[in-house]
């Protein structure tokens, strides 16, 4: 079997790779090619961990696996070592065997940021130009690299709970050459794109902070009870997901939901979009939102991407095992 | 992190050191020090096979993990491959890195031996002589030579549905200088303790074909729907599990509860045998009955005893992860 490991994750894989990798994993998921399975999470009562397992079978892609690993709250200050910690484990779907073992923080970085560019390419508008990021942390930079790969942006503009936080942003608007400036919420209505990306537990976002025609990527909401947008927002939105079960329990459509303002039978699937089954956005004026809130399949596929690439550059290490 | 490959595991691992761990870990599990995850399982569509993960946290023993893998029933005839494939991984409970890497074939058949094992030394009459097997699988030889440890056993008798495979385990028998006889199953009556072991969906063993005293290890229930044993034996007998959360749902238990012969309530943990806080057999004429279902922790708790033995004999293949 095949071992990949962190540390080589960074010079084997492109943002483009794992925009094509987590595109077509989400158009299979949506033809029945693909399907994950249910999610382990366990509170463990130990560093204040939380850990689990996030599975799923791709046939066409003949990828089955699981991304194992979780959030050490304590790991950076006590050890110096990062706190979400994930290792990708792929099987040979035809005889059960391992196959590869690939870290895995670096590349759930980088499919969550796929998923939201997936998402723009699209949803958004052929003709956005202004890019609003709602949160500033560490993911909002692979968020907002990855978006600006998808349409001709002329500029960002930002806003965080802790503005300190927002020269991230202003810097990797830089890197692309473009201008930044930080906005207060009601300044969001001037993004034609909107990515957000924080681990708040109450609606930032209003709905009439939004602009019609714009597109929204909601990224930051994976568990129960967390929320990044008011519900009426996604009323007035046509509303897409990565898999419509986990946005109705764990995603941001939880509490559009059980409000009653969407139904989960209005919920689409973004790789209906991705296959033409879906038509997608309808005119300049539609509100669309992605609810991403991230597969077990996504890092699947691209830690198959990054096995294929370590093979051919001859940087997967060999195990007889 | 530690790799132990699937060819090293029998250059490695005791009957005695799979016996210890397993021991360990059940009475953890019944002291609450250590838990198992919920179960995945998985039937792909592909290959015929059935897929999962099974996890769990031993907070004493500092092991952290789950065992991946599943059941492809064509790879023997197809390509030469065993049937069960599993791998165990373990990750270091205070940082979330992955610790090991360690081939699950053999040692699901060893921990699965070793808790009857563990429930014959617990549970059985000091002076069993006569060991019954029902089931003459792969497997059964495994259990044979596990509980042949644990009594003074003068003489084993079998019974399987197709009596040509019983020469496998008088072969077990000969290998410990015992004498071995083929019976019916109403000649299960002379036995002092029985195992079966089938994968069985209907009753084998009528509550009738069982003498007073005997210890009954029921080891081939670990699915709905699957059924070894008449669910009037259960009501005869005192009932020990690994777990009772699994016992119900997917073990032998499983019929006599639905069927109301049996409380969950009346089940315990064997583990509370180990501890002393349950007191165990009572007296010479009481039936006590093992439903061993298989947790994940049992995998953890012998993949980490085998790394540690790989590791003080130099075997364990370090990666830098």
């Amino acid at each position: 079997m095949l071992i990949v490991p962190e540390s080589e994750i960074a010079n084997l894989i492109t943002r483009q790779a794992a925009f094509d990798a987590v595109e077509a994993v989400f158009a299979a998921m949506a033809s029945g090619e693909a399907y994950n399975f249910p999610v382990v999470r366990e509170a463990l009562g130990h560093e204040d961990a939380l850990y689990g397992f996030k599975g799923g079978f791709d046939r066409g892609g003949a990828t089955l696996g699981l991304k194992a690993g979780g959030y050490w709250p304590h790991n950076l200050e006590k050890r110096g070592l990062i706190n979400h910690q994930s290792t990708v484990f792929l099987f040979d779907p035809d005889t059960g065997k391992p196959r590869a073992m690939v870290g895995g923080n670096l590349l759930t970085a980088l499919r969550t940021a796929a998923a939201s560019s997936v998402s723009i390419r699209h949803l958004a508008r052929a003709d956005a130009k202004v890019l609003g990021m709602i949160g500033a942390g560490h993911q909002a930079g692979f968020q907002l690299r990855a978006a600006l790969d998808q349409r001709d942006f002329a500029k960002v503009i930002g806003w965080n709970r802790d503005p300190a936080k927002l020269s991230s942003l202003a810097a990797v608007a830089a890197e692309a050459g473009l201008p930044y400036e930080a906005v207060t919420l009601d300044g969001m209505a001037e993004a034609d794109v909107i990515i957000s990306i924080t681990s708040s537990f109450d609606a930032i976002l209003m709905a009439g902070q939004v602009s019609l025609g714009t597109h929204i990527a909601c990224m930051g909401t994976d568990t129960a009870g967390k929320q990044e947008v008011d519900p009426a927002l996604l009323a007035r939105a046509t509303v897409f997901t990565d898999e419509v079960a986990q946005a109705v329990s764990i995603g941001e459509a939880q509490h559009a939901v059980v409000q009653g303002v969407i139904a989960e039978a209005g919920i689409h699937q973004l790789g209906a979009v991705i296959n033409g089954t879906h038509p997608g956005r309808q005119d300049d004026k539609e509100i669309t939102l992605f609810d991403g809130t991230g597969v077990g399949l996504q890092d699947l596929a691209v830690a198959a991407a990054v096995v294929e690439l370590a093979v051919e550059k001859g940087l997967a290490i060999e195990v007889d095992f």
